[in-house]
């Protein structure tokens, strides 16, 4: 026996449940498939030196153990750029106001927030740890998210926003969505204005030096325990090892084993004996989200000049929603923009060329014409990522939770399953990696301890 | 060079591709999994030497191209058996009626006639080509198919008849069922009552010897092009050619390939250089049904003295569907049952004792004590199977025809895509597979002929 336990996947979750284990006083080796650590959440530098996120970048409130682990590890925060006015761009004008609740006509605004009020006393009925319990499971999980939107909601631009808030969360179509599915993740989050919001909610706060040095400081301190560049394409397991084959002869030898990547990529490591049905059929139905993430860096963040946060949203794409993502010494300026959903599938089958383009249009719709004089353009889309596939998590489709949720988390012999997808808090986010490689470094800890 | 043309798959689609390319002169290895070939087609041979069909078996109107394969092979058909009245179980309680409509209330035949003829009326406007084209496309594509019903539906047996017929087709509930998907299936099979029906319905007929015999003279003509216990693991690509690389350093090299298996799978192939987001992102969205198919022998028919059909509908599980399987010289009688969906994914849980006795209590109820005590029982759970993972095909969930339709046929390069998933007419069904084979060999073949 090489080791305790083999963990499939160096990002958050699995760095983590490596820490943990290693913490009880096992063994463990953790095979990633790309040549860095942090999956999801990844750094770029531009080419001044600046470090910019172009995966996972936030921390808000109740993200306690992602806080928790920044602290061990001191990382530091720093708050998202967030004073001034914010911009809506309805039909190519700038629109400027003041807070969470963008200018718009009182009825459309009664009509979001009446939606808003009915959603989050829907979602607190959710049970997180197992949503297919809820009164309503089948009914909420039997319809879209827009089927809901088409019902409950009266006007076309509170529609049309709402549609947009729901991209934003899961990079995906509110057609496309289970209504349970929603509610879970909202609840998952603390209900929707944590998950919209800046100041606090998910958005509120950065990390210094970037997001991933949280997964490179946690890989430092795990040392020779993580093999960079070894995919694992197969795993054998019987009653009594796990046994994870990756490229280049790399073979690995456990008592239990943690699968730490997204389902869908889960999906294509080839397990002997195969898994059960139940979690084959499973993992056939966590499709990832789609979405392409841009900064522009220009030499000053000229917008806050101008009284504007950098936060704006648009009723035309390909890029609906920007942040400030500029460093803390607010030099350069750094415009952040989201492609997500249908925008990013139709924006992702272009040219880089006409992408940047069709970018910085956008910028300047919101911000002037200085918004399309970029220094610099990074973009990064993560459905074309071999290793991850799609961002921001996968969603679960209708149908999906009330036929096959507990084969999300429920361990197949000694195979478990980490990953922020099987989180009960912050699903789909950082905090909920964290907290799924704390959930499952202590099933397996006790695994052993009881059974071997 | 190996060959002109690597196909992975020897199930119909395969096997038919296989035989067209070789007719246009092209040299062809085909590559399977398993130590058989038929794919979706099994044969099952009962203790007494009977065969059975296990996977697919019947053929119907407009099945063209079924048909002519089966002429070509001298495989003859036999009509399922049909003569008498059906069953209708309702509360324990049996019904017997003659003809495809069962005796309900009237108020309930009018709610399902309703149902069919709006739904008929949509599906013509899905082209077969393109179905994300149809006119009303997005909202079609934003619903499950649950929702279609709850809203268009009135009375609760109605709804619950038409949710039964859907599972019969799509071995996938209403609730997980995009709309579009759902009236594109209708559409390319010929509209709701050829899906539905025995007599002039895709459960018109079956084939002598049971249809893996159609498959397995296929492969007899192909002779040493078909290597089987063959798992492609690997496919690399680039201008030039193609390389498979199968089990046991198996590695054949062409020009083009064909990848003939279901896109679930398709998406566990390892790609180098990786597929398009667009690609892979679909083929996260393609999930299989969930059927148990089984069988159970008896001395003789004995429900055929009682003036009935075999055929039976009922409001309770496991088994809610039945048909008379028996051989043609009628000896001896065998009842098929179908696990769909819901019904599978829990009975798929049970130990096949369990499952065993279930099956022959819903025969009993439907055809009385006699068909409670069988000879022998045999079952098959598709989603069980490594190189199936689900039956009767994929369904695409709210959502992906519209966002990602054309990925499902489109060649990535020198990469072609057939199966039953890629086809426009009968889709899903035997015909579909042999109409995929059929379509990409020409594809193929011009593509060699045009651009090497």
């Amino acid at each position: 026996m090489d080791v305790d336990v083999v963990v499939i996947g160096a990002g958050l979750a699995g760095l983590v449940t490596a820490r943990d284990l290693i913490r009880s006083g096992l063994d463990v080796a953790v095979l990633e498939a790309r040549t860095r650590v942090g999956g999801r959440v990844l750094n770029r530098v531009l080419s001044d030196g600046t470090v910019v996120e172009i995966g996972g970048q936030w921390v808000g409130p109740t993200q306690d153990r992602l806080e928790s682990l920044a602290a061990e590890l001191g990382v530091a925060t720093f708050p998202t750029f967030d004073d001034g006015e914010n911009v809506l761009v309805v039909r190519g004008r700038q629109r400027r106001y003041r807070g969470a609740i963008p200018r718009l006509p009182r009825h459309v605004l009664a009509d979001l927030g009446q939606a808003q009020l009915r959603l989050d006393r829907m979602a607190r009925h959710v049970p997180l740890e197992a949503p297919w319990s809820a009164p309503r499971a089948k009914t909420w999980d039997g319809q879209t998210v827009d089927t809901w939107i088409r019902r409950r909601m009266r006007t076309r631009q509170g529609r049309d926003m709402f549609r947009l808030g729901v991209a934003s969360v899961f990079a995906a179509e509110a057609a496309e969505l289970s209504l349970l599915d929603f509610l879970f993740t909202s609840h998952s989050g603390g209900l929707l204005d944590r998950l919209f919001n800046v100041a606090g909610g998910a958005q509120e706060r950065r990390f210094a030096g970037g997001s991933q040095v949280l997964a490179e400081a946690l890989a430092t301190r795990l040392g020779q325990s993580v093999q960079l560049g070894c995919p694992v394409r197969g795993i054998r397991h019987d009653s009594e090892s796990v046994t994870a084959h990756a490229d280049g002869g790399v073979l690995v030898r456990a008592r239990r084993g943690v699968v730490s990547i997204p389902p869908a990529l889960a999906a294509r490591v080839i397990y002997d004996p195969p898994l059960p049905a139940g979690r084959d059929q499973l993992t056939q139905r966590t499709p990832m989200g789609s979405v392409i993430k841009v900064m522009a860096a220009y030499d000053e963040p000229f917008w806050r000049a101008d009284g504007l946060t950098g936060q704006a949203t648009s009723d035309r794409g390909p890029v609906r929603l920007t942040f400030d993502n500029s460093p803390p010494s607010g030099s350069p300026g750094v415009l952040l923009g989201f492609m997500e959903g249908d925008e990013a599938r139709q924006a992702g089958r272009w040219t880089e060329g006409r992408r940047r383009q069709a970018v910085l249009e956008c910028f300047a719709r919101a911000f002037g014409p200085r918004a399309g004089a970029a220094r610099e353009y990074v973009e990064m889309d993560w459905s074309d990522e071999e290793w991850t596939r799609g961002c921001y998590g996968a969603h679960l489709p209708p149908g999906t939770w009330t036929q096959f949720g507990p084969a999300l988390r429920e361990p197949c012999g000694r195979l478990h399953w980490a990953g922020t997808e099987t989180a009960t808090v912050w699903a789909g986010y950082m905090d909920g990696a964290v907290r799924s490689g704390e959930r499952v470094a202590a099933e397996v800890a006790a695994a052993l301890r009881d059974q071997g």
